[in-house]
């Protein structure tokens, strides 16, 4: 079984005492003595926010930053029909799946219709997490297999199963049994057969070490890896070399879907494959707990005979007002088009600033983005890391990511526009320049 | 490792097509279409609930149910200052915990002061299963063992590793590697000594397999083995002998937790035991998924420092002003007050109409409470089920649970009244005269 050999990514959320204010500093102190050390926070210097709207997030000064990574409140932070939705709702009844509610079969109608008619049904979770490990739990009944592959710097939810499947998380945390991780896909040459052959290397070492292998799971941006999107269709043959080898593939789209990379509503349809489970999550509610999994009926055949599943807040009437409500704010305002035309703005304008000496490649499709930062064309993760900060002191908030940390990963609101891509092209100069 | 011999009571889920209306049927078939054979529905012949408020539930045609089972909308259902809670705050920020957010400190520490000084910090989740299985993670990096005790019918949670605990979920659904189920409290005799018999018997086969112990886990009321409440400190025996053997004691307190068992705060406080951590959840944020975890600082001394735990929707700022709502409500109405007063009351009245032909034991605390339904003298799952579905039919909802699915589970809302129980007698003495 191989590990994954990337460092964690915890220097991005190390917090500079010395540089925070009294009251910050008492803040994150008796934040650390309540919450315990598994917590991180964001930047050196974390911001304390009070209110969000649209691509806005406020400080209690009143302070605006730029929300250009949060891809929860995708449709905009407090949309006021997601807030109508929820509020409503939640003020009439807020129960469980085990009485009948016609909310939930029509949204699990508008939802499957998105999908290839070989994904039949949908289940409700409350978290991404949620939605993986159930699929993991799918796979097992229907295959009889415990082998998964991963890539090397995956991230697949926060669950005993999941973070034996997520080496992003750190050599310190252990990888799960029969785990194993292939090289994430690397820009240049044919990206698809270097990844298919990482992909068929673990299934005939399964093979050899008498594992039946169970699922390849990848969100087909790899955001964890690095975002990797390009070209489309390049995941293709690692997917039939999985199927044909009698295990499923599972479409993690918690990070892609629902309309981010701007070319289809989800990320697995930009590469033409053909998932046997999709996990959803993330922008599902725009911050509202909801999460999903979708399935081929066979698959379920299994599982649902031999037991059953309720999950106590999944598909709760106020759970799927969110979800259908975000579902039709991203059909009634084109945010997948949105996301494909500032998207491919914003590209162009970060093109145009990248010298080649700091910024490296440019990748990503839609409204998710990545810069490689460099010095000497090696991965500079400490550039990254000033780049990042940087930026927050500027009042624009973004990440990184990556195996080395070294990547901006830029990953806004769908509803951002050009005036705001301006504006933090802008500020990037700024923080460019002072490096 | 022993199995559970017990049967999963999935009979109790089991819909009677032939009985139900046109409308109904559409619905229960569209519902499988959709959702898939997982899912499963309370009666026979399912209620389609609209609108609730307090202790009742509406259907569309106005009918009112009165919910004698429902603990997640445990201080009522849409309770006003729930819903303005979640509704200012949803309007005002919902983002994660990466951020500084002053509420989730103010929250946290009113929680931790409700818990033994040696339980420290509080991890948030969004929902029980979250909570557990991270308990389980924090185990191990923890203790280093993988040895886990539970009882023959419990139930933990949805993951994988959970449900691998979760022999309640039925035999054909597999029980996780180095998992032991023991006994479940039974009435009679010395309840505490035989139970901790069994534990000890757990501990001393995994001495012999070489399996280190990690952990036993036990809600303190037994509620999917049938609910065992007394006497008070039955459990103590078998903690202390699960902390000497160096594993840990998680209180699962998703069920009794949040006043429901009417002495205390926390079901286990009723035993004095001294759990290493406690899970929260179902009615934590009266429908918003949210759940928690208490843990002892030491043990997440390791966890904290080898990896990290980032739960998106966790903690976030609508989920905190949900359940904070909650608390200061079960202080402000006294609801521990009520469930211990109405909880005596109920008893007594039920205690008046058992005849001990059909209801054999009660049992319970607070508004926890459980008949065992009996034909000479022996468990009647057929006779439990009929009474569930009578009483659906006049309109009140409860459940059935245990080994043999005879026992009728009956656990309202915390702000159930006395006129509420007389409801509820009158209407039970109806059923039992159809017998």
């Amino acid at each position: 079984m191989s590990q994954s050999k990337s460092q964690p990514p915890l220097n991005a959320y190390l917090t500079d005492s010395e540089a925070l204010t009294p009251d910050v500093r008492e803040l994150v102190d008796r934040r650390a003595r309540l919450l315990g050390p598994a917590y991180r926070l964001f930047y050196q210097n974390p911001v304390q926010i009070e209110r969000g709207s649209g691509v806005w997030l406020y400080d209690k000064m009143g302070t605006a930053y730029l929300d250009v990574y949060n891809n929860v409140s995708s449709v905009g932070h407090c949309h006021p029909r997601v807030v109508e939705a929820v509020c409503r709702q939640f003020a009439t009844l807020s129960t469980h799946t085990r009485y009948l509610h016609e909310d939930v079969l029509a949204f699990a109608e508008d939802l499957l219709a998105s999908f290839p008619d070989t994904l039949g049904n949908v289940m409700f979770t409350c978290t991404g997490s949620e939605a993986n490990d159930l699929a993991m739990r799918i796979a097992s009944f229907a295959t009889g297999g415990t082998g998964v592959i991963v890539t090397e710097n995956a991230y697949h939810g926060v669950t005993t199963t999941l973070a034996g499947m997520s080496p992003s998380l750190g050599v310190s945390n252990p990888l799960g049994m029969n785990v194993w991780c292939v090289p994430a896909p690397e820009s240049g040459g044919d990206i698809g057969r270097r990844f298919a052959d990482g992909v068929r290397r673990a299934l005939s070492e399964m093979a050899m070490a008498g594992v039946r292998p169970a699922v390849m799971i990848a969100d087909s941006i790899f955001a964890s890896d690095g975002v990797f999107a390009d070209p489309p269709g390049f995941l293709q043959e690692a997917v039939t070399a999985v199927q044909q080898a009698g295990a499923l593939f599972i479409a993690d789209e918690v990070q892609p879907g629902f309309a981010r990379t701007g070319d289809q509503m989800w990320g697995f349809q930009r590469h033409e494959v053909k998932p046997d489970m999709v996990s959803l999550g993330k922008p599902m509610g725009n911050g509202y707990p909801i999460a999903g999994l979708v399935v081929r009926p066979e698959l379920l055949a299994e599982f649902g005979t031999r037991t059953r599943y309720f999950n106590t807040f999944g598909g709760n009437a106020t759970a799927i007002a969110a979800g259908h409500a975000v579902w039709n704010i991203i059909r009634d305002e084109g945010l997948l088009g949105n996301a494909r035309c500032v998207g491919a703005y914003f590209r162009e304008c970060l093109g145009a600033i990248a010298d080649r000496k700091v910024i490296g490649e440019i990748r990503g499709a839609g409204l998710f983005l990545a810069l490689d930062i460099q010095r000497d064309a090696k991965p500079w993760p400490e550039g990254a890391l000033r780049i990042v900060n940087g930026l927050r002191d500027r009042h624009v908030l973004i990440g990184a990511t990556g195996k080395a940390s070294s990547t901006l990963k830029i990953r806004p609101p769908l509803v951002f526009g050009r005036e705001h891509v301006d504006l933090f092209v802008g500020r990037l100069s700024e923080v460019l320049s002072t490096l």
